[in-house]
C-alpha cells in the first residue's frame, strides 16, 4: 500500500517488546445548545484524562453542536413546520465552522494536555451540516476531519453526506488513528477504506447505546485486527432544554430530569475482540485501557484483512478520495472572493 | 445467479403477512475418515430435522470428508513429516468428487425429505482439496457450490483457495440463499459480495466456536440486514480416531473419549440481531427457528447496505466472478481425454 | 478443469489404502531400418513384461522406425547431399502410417498380454515424419498419439512440428497417463498443459542418456507430483546397418559391432523424487516398479502445481490444442479421394 | 519481447570472447531475532566475498529476518496458541519496511563493496510479512524486489502471497539479474516468465537442502539456460534462541547447541547442467565461481526456451504483472496521511 | 491430413526400394470440330503410348472438343458477330456431356490398355462449357474430374469458371494424381490445395508452350516435391479447319498448312526440378519417362510444402470444396424430373 | 501495412508513360566473423551502386552475420559437440541486435547515398538468432524487417523461425517492397501474403545458386506479377576464416584460398518473366537494371494473382500476422527491467 518512506516502528537495535498505548473514551453529554459551555466541559474532560496519563482521547458523535435525539424537526412526510424550522436555525447556530475558532480552541487543549484528541462535532458548512469528527495532535495541531459520509435514517433531514476525501487515517507516534461515526461502523467497504489505510486505533464515535452495538464493536475489532474505541454520551433529560424548548418525542411528560435519555456504553476492545474497558451504562465517565501495540501482531497473525487474508485478484474496493463540489471554478483560486481585511 | 423467472414471493391481493420459514441448523460431527458413515448420519438428521417441519437444512463446514482439528499434518516451518504426508492421503481419500456419486446421494435426501440443503463438504479437485459448500434444492436437485476463498492459518496447507466463480446466492421459493464458510465470514468483501447478490438466508457454516464468534454473527445479520444461520460441528475425541491413528495435538494423552474437542455454538440470528435460536454448546442438536422473511424488510427499513445505506460514489467493490484455471484449453471439450468405458 | 463426471477413485465404502500399479519401462534397441523385425522384437518385450505382471509398458522414442543416432543425413548449412536424400528415403519407408497395419498389430499385443502399452514409433503423414508416441489399452484398442511438438536440432530437419491437437492425457483404471519425448520434457509450458490435463503417469521416451537427464527427470516428479517412467534405448554399433550403408559420424570407423553407441539410463522414479528403479547403463533391459498411486497425494500435499500451488490470477497458460493444417477443406471428408478397391 | 533498445553485449569491432563474472553465493545463518546484528554479519560476508573478487554476492532466503525452521507457530487445525502469536509479534519486530533505514544500509553495502547484491530478507508491509529478495547494484542503488508468490506448507500462516508486479530481471553489465525463492523454482510457469524476461543469472535462495534440490537447479540451469545460483542458510541449533525461548519440533531436547538444523547445499551450476561450485553441506561458507557467459549462448544453442524451442501458437503464457491491491484510492497520493513531523 | 485409413504404401517386410512408375506425355492435335476422329486419334495414341508399356498417359487441355486457338469468336468489347455465335454453336457441339457416351468409350480405352489416363476435354454442361481433364484408371473406370476454375483472357467468354468440388486428386496404386490446366498452374492456393491432397504425380495440360512455361514446371517441381507432366498440343495450320470456316486472326493468310500454329514443349520434370523428358518443340510426340517414386521422399527431406515446410498457425489455406450451384433445391432429388424410360 | 497517404505515381494529365527506378542486386560475400568490416563492405558496396545512380540496393541473405555455408555446428541426430556450441556463441556475437548500433549505422548508410535499402542480416533477440532482411528508406529510416519464417534442414538449428507479425510490404515512392528469404520463396502461402498486400518490386535474398533457383524467380516474376530481385552472395573460401578455425564439410582440405563456394546467380527478372540482368555467376558484382513499372500492370492484364485471376469464394488464405510470444506480459511496459544508467 503505502510505497512512500515511513519511520520504522522498531528503531534499529532496539528492544522488540512492543509499545504500549494509554487512551481514554470521554462518556459525557453535550451542553445542549451552549457550543462555548459545552467546549469548557470538553477542556475539564481532557484535564482530567491527562490525569490519568491517557495518551489519547476520544469523544463521542456529535458532541461540540450535539445530538438532538428524541427530535424530529417538525417533520412529517409532506410537511415540515415552522418551529421546527426555527428548531433546524438554532441548531446550526450551534455548530462550528472548521476551520475556525473553536476549532482552534481544542486545539489549544491538545497541546496543553498533550494528548491526541479525536472529537466529534457539528460542522457547519454554508447552510449545511455535517456530521463530522475533528483529529488534533499533542502538539496543539489540527490534523484534519472525517465528515460523516451516511447520516442515519432522520439525520438525512439536518446533516449533509460526506464525500471521500475526508476519511483519513493518521500516522501518529501512538499508532494510525481514523474514525468512523455510529452507523457508518456498519459499512463494510468504508471500514475495508480504513483498514487499506491501515487503521490501527478505530475511533468509533456513536449514538447508539444498544446491547447490539457491542456485537458490531467485538466484530470490527477482530475484523480489523485493530484496537476499537466506541465513544458514546451519557445523556439525562436535564442535558437538554427543558420542553416545550426541546420536545422528547415518545418520551412521557412527566419524566425527571435525571432521565436517562442515553445510556452510554462507551467501550475499548482489543484486537483479538477482548474487552479491555467498559461498556459503561452508568454515567458519565472516562473509560480508560492502555493498548499493547503488540497484539496488532499477535491478531494479524491470524487475520489480516488487507493483507494475508485479502483476494485482491476476486475481490477488489475502490475508494474515490476526491472531493466531490456540485460547483466547481476553472481557475485555480477558491470559489469565495478574498475577504475585505 | 438464478435469471430464470421466480414465483413472487406474495401475490398482489394477497394477505401481506410476510413468508415465515422454518429452518434447521445441524450441530454435529463427521465420522472422521468413514465418509460413507458421514452420509448415513447426515442422511439421519436430515430425516429429523424434516419431522421438525424444517424446509431448510444448514450443516456445518466440513461434514462431509471432515474437518482435521486439531492435527497439523506433520507440519512445521522448512518440514513435513512422512506420516503427515500419509495423513493428507488418507484425508483426500475422505473428500468427495463434486460433481459425483456423494453429491448425488446428498441431492436425493434432498429430494426425499423435501428440504433444501446446505451442505459443507471437502472436495476433491485432482489433487487439490476445497472446503466447500453444497446447495440443493427441495425438488433433490445440486444447485451449485461455493468454496472457501481463503482458507485459515494451517488450514492453507490442506486445502486450495477458490475463486470468484462460486460464491452463488440461489434465489428460491424460501428466499435467496448463499453461504460464508468459517472466517470468510470476518472478510467484508467477500459478505459484501454476497449483500450485492441479495442474500437473505446468509448460511457461515464453521469451525469456530469462541464467545466472539457470536459478536460477528449478530454483527453480520444487522449489516447485511438478512438472517444469519451457523452451523458448527459438536465433536468430542471419540469423533475421530483414537491415538496413535489420530493425534490431536495440544490435547493431554489421557482425555476420555467423552471430551468435547469442540463444543458447537450453532445460532439463528434474525435480522434485527436477535438471537432465534441456540447458541448450544451441550452436545449433537438440531437448532431449529421460524424465520419471519418480513423481518428483512423492517432492518433494511434503517440499514440497506447495498441499497440506500451505500454511497457507490465513493467505494465501490469490484468482483471478479470469472473462474481462474493455471491451464487452459482454446477447445470447449475437458482437458482430459474420455476415460475408458 | 474436468467438469464432466468421473468415475470416483476410491469406491464408497471402499478401504481408502491407495492402487499399485506395476509399470515396466523396456529398454532395448529398434532393427534399425526393418521395421517387421522391430515388430516382432516389441512383441516379445511386451511378452516378457506381462509375464512380470507389468500393466503398463513404455517404449522408447523412435522404437519403431528408429532413432537415426550419429546420422547427419548429409546436410551441412547451404548443402544436402544425395546420399543423405536417400538416407531420408529409406527412413521415411521404415516409418509407419498412424492408423495403419503396423498399429494395428501393436493394439493387438497389448491386448494379448492384457497391458497399457506406451510406444515411440516414427510416424508418415504424406512426406513429412513425426516423432510420436502411440498409446494402448489394455483390450486392445489404440487410444491416440502424441506427436513431438518440437524437435531437437538435427531432428528439425528430418521431422516435422506436432500441434496443440496431440498433447493427450488418457484417464485410464491404472491412472492418467501421457507422454513428453526426449527434450519436450525440458518444455516447462508443455510440461504445465498436461499438468492441466491431469497426468499422473508422465511417461519420458528419450534418446538422451546423459546424466543431467536424470535431474530432469527427478525435477519433473517433484513439479508434476507425478510418476516418470523415462525410456531410452540401449544400442549396439551393430544395432544400426553397417558401414557404409550407415554411417555413424564422429565415430571411429574401427569400433567394434559391439561398441555401446546410446547406453539407457532407463529410469522409473516416484512423485517424491524417489527413484524407484534404474536407471538401467548396462544393457537392454525391463526396468520394473510398483507404482504406489497413493504416493500422488502424498507429493502434491506439499506441492500440487496446477492447484493450490498455482497463482492462475497472476500466471495463466493458454494452450492453443486445435488441430493446424495449411489446407483445410470445408467438407468434412478428407482431403484425398478415395482410393481404388 | 523487450523492443527497446539494448546495449550490445560485444561492442562493434570486440573480441568476440565472452564476459566472464564472479559470483559468490553466501551459505551463512540468519542472527535469529536480532536484525540489526545479522546486517552486521551480512556486511563482513559481503566484505570477504569482495576480497575474493565477487562481482556478485548472492545471500539466502530470509537471511534477514531469519527463516523460522523448525516452528509451528503453535497451529493446529482449528486453533493458534497466544504463544505462537507472540512468536509471530517478536517475528514481525524482526522484519524490515522496504523502502526503510534497513534497505539503506545493504544498498550502502553494496556500494562500498561495489558489487550487485541479491539478498534475502523478510519484509514487512503493515502487518502482513511477506519472503521477500532485495537487488542492489554496485553503485549501492536499490534496484527492486521479487516477493515470494506462493509460500510452501506452514509458511502461508506467516508469510503473504505476493502479485505479479514483483517478478523483476534487471539488466546490469553482468547480465540479467532475477530469482525465485525456494519452492517458487518448482513453478514452471514463473519460471517461463523469468525466462521471458531473458533472465541469465537465476538466483535461487532457498531454505531446501534436500538432496533431490540439486536436481531441480541442475534442471532450472538447462530448461533456462541461464546460470542458477542456489544460496541456503547453514544453520546451527545455536543460531537460533535456546529454548524454551525457541522451540525446534521434532528436534531432541538434548541435542547440543552445534547441531546441524539446515546443512546447506549451496551452488553454482552452468547453463549446461555442470556445477561449478558446491554444493556445500558442510559449514558456513562463499561459494564462489567464474561464470563464463558465453555458456548462454552455448547452450541455448540447443535449446532456447522462450526462443527457437518454444512454441507460442500453441502453448502461451500471460503473466499478469499489474499490482494487486485489496483497496486502492483514486488520489494517487498513499493511503495513509502523511506522517507527523 | 488424411484421418481416414489408408494402404501402406509399402507392404511390411518388403523391399524398402521405391516404386518407378513409366508415364508418358501425348503431345498432339485435336482433330478440330471432329469429336469422334479425335477419339479415334486418342485410342490410337494409347495404343502407342502402352506398347511403350506406359502406365499412365497424359493427353493436353481441350484435346476433345479442341482449343480455338487464334480464333475471337467475334467479340470485341460492345459487340458479338452473328458469325462468332454461330462459331460457338459449332463448338458447342463438338464438346462432350460427362457423363456421356465419349467418357464411356474413353473409359474403355484406358481398361483396354490397362493405362490410367488424363484426358483434357472440352465439357458440356447445359449450355455452359467447361475446360475439363478427366481422370481414369486402368481397370477401364472413369474417376471424376477437374473443372478449369479460371480461364484466361478471351478463354473466359466461351467457357466457365468451375467450382472448389473439382479439384481431385485420386489415390491410385501408382501415386496420387492430379491436374492443373494452363495458367491454372500459376495459381499459388490452386496448387497448395492440390498439395494438400498430397498430389505426387501433378499433371499439367496446357496450351501455353513459352519458354517461361518450362520456370513455371520447374518451380512447380521444386515447390510440390511431385512429378511434373505438362501435355500440350503439337499443331499445324492444317489441324482446324481452312479459312474461312475457321480464321486464325494475326496469321497471315498465306501461311502453309503446315505451319506450326503451336510448337507443343510437352515436358516431365522430377521433384528436384530435374527434366526427364522434353520439353518437345519438333512435332507431334509421346514423351515418356520413368518416374522413381523415392525421389518424391528425397525432395520432401528439403522442402515439403504442406508438411514439416508449412507455418499453419501464421498461413492457412481454406478450400471451400462444396459444388456451387446458383439455384438449388430443396428436395433431396436432382433438380431436373427423371426421364423417362 | 503503410496507411499513410503516399505520393501518386503519375500525376494526373501527366505524361503516362511510366516510372522507371534504377535497382542494383549486390552480389558480395561477408566478411565473416568480423561484422564491423561487412558493415565497411556494405558501405563502399552502396557507395559504388549509388555511383550507379541506384535508387535501391538489395543485399543477399545474411550479408550481416554471414551465412555459415559448409558448416554443421557439431550436429549430428542425438549429438551436439562442444565445438559445435562454441562456433554457434560466435555465430551469436557476430549477430546483431534490431534495433541497435549496426542497424543505425545501417540507416545512415541508406540517408547518405539516398538508396532504399534490403538488408540481409543475422538478428539476434536474446540468444535466438533469426534471418532477417531489414527496409530502409532513402531518408535514412530504418522501415522495419522481415524475419525468415522457416529455415531450411540445418539452418533450424541456428535460427528460429518468424512469425506472421513481420511480412512487411513497404509503400514507397519508387514501389510497394518486400523480401522473402532464400526457400521462403518456395512457399506459395507466403508470396500470396505478398501478393496480399501488392509486392511490386519482390526482394529474393538467398544462398542457393542453383540453376533451379532462376526457374522459381521467373516463375515469381510471372505468378505475382512484380519484379524480382534475388541477391545471393558470392565466396571464396577465403571469404571465411581458415581451417581449422572454420571448417568447410565436404570440401577437399587442400582446395585453395579461391576456390569458389558460392557462385552466386544473382537476378534481375521483369513482371513478364524476361531477365534484365544476370544471372551472375563470375564473382562479386552489382548488377543493375532499369525496372519499367508500367510492366506491372502490363503483366497483370493477364493475370492479377490475388485480383482478376483469383478465385475467393473457393480459394482463401488466412494470414496471421499477430505477433507470437511464449510469454507475455499484462503491462504495456516491456518484460525486463530498465537496465542501469
Amino acid at each position: 500500500m503505502a510505497e512512500a518512506p515511513v519511520i520504522a516502528e522498531v528503531e534499529m537495535g532496539a528492544d522488540s517488546s512492543a509499545q504500549v498505548v494509554r487512551a481514554t473514551v470521554v462518556q459525557a453529554s453535550t451542553v445542549f445548545y451552549d457550543t462555548p459551555a459545552t467546549l469548557d466541559k470538553a477542556e475539564r474532560l481532557v484535564a482530567e484524562a491527562a490525569a490519568l496519563n491517557a495518551q489519547l482521547v476520544v469523544f463521542p458523535e456529535a458532541f461540540i453542536g450535539g445530538y438532538p435525539r428524541g427530535s424530529n424537526f417538525g417533520v412529517v412526510i409532506g410537511n415540515r413546520t415552522a418551529k421546527g424550522k426555527e428548531e433546524f436555525r438554532k441548531y446550526h447556530a450551534a455548530a462550528i465552522d472548521v476551520p475556525g475558532p473553536e476549532v482552534e480552541r481544542i486545539a489549544a487543549m491538545a497541546g496543553k494536555y498533550k494528548v491526541f484528541l479525536v472529537m466529534g462535532v457539528i460542522e457547519r458548512d454554508g447552510y449545511t451540516l455535517y456530521c463530522t469528527v475533528l483529529f488534533f495532535d499533542n502538539q496543539g495541531h489540527y490534523l484534519g476531519k472525517h465528515r460523516k459520509i451516511m447520516p442515519t435514517a432522520l439525520e438525512r433531514i439536518i446533516w449533509g453526506f460526506g464525500d471521500g476525501s475526508t476519511i483519513p487515517v493518521f500516522e501518529t507516534p501512538i499508532g494510525k488513528i481514523g474514525a468512523a461515526i455510529c452507523w457508518e461502523n456498519r459499512m463494510p467497504l468504508l471500514r475495508t477504506a480504513m483498514y487499506g489505510k491501515g487503521v490501527e486505533i478505530y475511533c468509533a464515535p456513536t449514538a447508539d447505546s444498544r446491547d447490539v452495538w457491542q456485537a458490531s464493536m467485538i466484530h470490527i475489532a477482530l475484523e480489523g485486527g485493530c484496537f476499537v474505541l466506541s465513544a458514546n454520551q451519557f445523556c439525562r433529560r436535564k442535558d437538554y432544554p427543558p420542553s416545550p424548548d426541546y420536545e422528547f418525542l415518545g418520551l412521557d411528560e412527566n419524566i425527571t430530569p435525571e432521565y436517562v435519555v442515553c445510556p452510554g456504553g462507551s467501550v475499548i476492545i482489543s484486537p483479538s475482540g477482548t474487552i479491555l474497558a467498559g461498556p459503561n451504562y452508568e454515567g458519565e465517565a472516562l473509560i480508560t485501557a492502555d493498548l499493547d501495540l503488540g497484539d496488532i501482531a499477535r491478531a494479524k497473525f491470524d487475520f489480516d484483512v488487507v493483507g494475508h487474508y485479502s483476494r485482491p485478484e476476486v475481490l477488489k474496493l475502490t475508494v474515490n478520495d476526491q472531493p466531490m463540489h456540485p460547483v466547481s471554478f476553472t481557475s485555480a483560486a477558491a470559489g469565495t472572493e478574498a475577504p475585505l481585511k
